[in-house]
């Protein structure tokens, strides 16, 4: 039997290499493992908690979509769809949130830690809290638990989320007999934590990522920004040690990395190293990023493809909502 | 242009007489004016923050829906239909948590009597508290606000929930535009406070109601239960310091009033004014008994009736919907 994984996708703002690195990649690869029924949706209406600009709303959205789909993402292998065109899931939400104890909610780390924010600036505890962000861990179990979802790969900041779902699901299987399979969580292990510009860690909050689809003149520039020693070119040079080497190398076949890693250690300039980076990273950019600016210029082909994920979805999640309603009552 | 009223009706146990008289009748009498839109149904998603027993919940529901359509409510004047079958209402209700400040929600009064029972029994104060109990009142707000309601009959214990909906219903128009109707409240004055069996106004709490649809003979045990003095049967009675006049009075024509006042005020016996209460309460009820008896072994045929509602409930809800999303920046 094939395991059920859903991963939901944020609409967040321009994705980096480090996100494609660390989280896209691994999800792709998943969704051709042929162990594994993937379903991967645009988690929209989560995004609603905070994005309450339409214009935003939407580049967020079709941007994250077109993105995942430039990268790879076969709608064929992976069920793909919006979370907003599956409506079954706010009505098991509400389902839900009748066998969650409020007490759960309110020890969601989420919730807590705008509660201390709170508290430490001298507001009421609850200040720009909404109720949708209080209560989003419900809709996250809905989201799970809807397709019968056996693993969710998280971060460790996500591993609460599955356990409320599997709290959840087991208080309304005791009360109502085996409906929810209860989930379990993989922990991703991040497979490959790509340095940014400044050696760190890519990450948005450092302010050292390198946009995924960025145009190749403004590639070319950033790369040039990663810091260097003043080491002359002919002064041989330590790979494993180098910012430069660690970015090509995810990008570079395995014959291309041997031969960079010798020429770093033979001595090579530093501006042919990033000439280097650059044209490894740019043709592996070259193709996804043509097919996102393509997509990201047809709202309605995404559309479509996320209407059409959506149909598949509903295929499995309208009979067992009809399954749900009867056990509780709601038809005889 | 004619005015959208909506009113909710709980799954809740036997309907019975002051129930009727309270609140059911008044309703039917709205269906039937031509100054209103109306929309009823039955609440049986809120009925789920209590109800977790599926057997009990189906009693309910059907029961419910069949006492209203026995006892006059026509289908072609009022939209009749079960919240279960309307899903937009739920996705509303995630919509309209993302404008509901938590805040809000903790000042429900339904919410703080449960902290204040909580407290005083030295328990945590969420304790037995689930989230659909406290989030309740969202959706509530969605059952007005997808409807544009712009009248919600009410007891003076829920002008709170409309409130809710209004302030979150500015909320959402202030930052979208003009999109929900801000619904009014209307305080149901109880046109008719119906004794029970002891004299005290009929209620479950007080355990001295008689239920609407009471087969003939338990009807008649229940009337020969009411309290009365000793005076004799040619001793003249007040009318108006009589529960048995003042349940006839409910029930007869004027002109059977006026003459059973006369009889009193001339001498009546205890037992014959017991009798003729029977009678006309009979009356009354046969009708309405053996539709509901009928209804009620027919599930199909309530089904029928009630998806017939949803789907002209569903004409005004799905583009509603489709306008609403499109706001958010869910749709291009």
């Amino acid at each position: 039997m094939k395991k059920q994984v859903l991963t939901g996708i944020k609409p967040t703002g321009r994705i980096h290499l480090g996100n494609y690195i660390g989280a896209i990649k691994p999800a792709l690869g998943l969704a051709e493992n042929q162990s594994y029924n993937t379903a991967y949706f645009v988690a929209d209406y989560h995004g609603l908690t905070k994005i309450h600009d339409p214009i935003e709303m939407k580049e967020l959205s079709y941007g994250v979509a077109a993105a995942w789909l430039a990268l790879g993402l076969n709608p064929d292998s992976a069920i793909f769809y919006r979370q907003s065109d599956v409506p079954e899931i706010f009505e098991l939400s509400w389902i839900l949130s009748c066998f969650a104890p409020k007490g759960l909610l309110n020890r969601s780390h989420a919730y807590k830690s705008m509660v201390e924010e709170n508290k430490e600036s001298g507001r009421n505890v609850d200040a720009g809290v909404n109720m949708g962000l209080f209560t989003y861990p419900i809709l996250m179990a809905a989201d799970i638990l809807l397709f019968q979802t056996e693993l969710v790969p998280v971060g460790k900041d996500q591993i609460q989320h599955v356990e409320i779902a599997r709290d959840i699901a087991e208080s309304f299987n005791n009360q109502y007999g085996e409906t929810f399979v209860i989930p379990e969580y993989v922990i991703q292990e991040e497979t490959a934590v790509l340095p940014g510009l400044d050696g760190r860690k890519m990450s948005k909050s450092y302010n050292n990522t390198i946009p995924l689809f960025e145009e190749p003149k403004k590639l070319q520039k950033l790369i040039n920004k990663i810091k260097t020693d003043s080491s002359l070119p002919e002064e041989p040079k330590d790979p494993d040690d180098s910012i430069i080497f660690g970015l090509y190398k995810e990008f570079a076949t395995t014959d291309q990395s041997e031969k960079m890693r010798r020429r770093f250690q033979q001595g090579i300039g530093w501006g042919e190293a990033k000439k280097e980076l650059f044209d490894v990273m740019n043709s592996f950019i070259e193709v996804p990023r043509s097919e996102y600016e393509d997509l990201l210029n047809n709202w309605d082909r995404l559309d479509a493809i996320l209407l059409n994920g959506a149909t598949k979805a509903r295929k499995k999640t309208i009979p067992f909502m009809k399954e749900i309603k009867r056990k509780i009552g709601l038809y005889h």
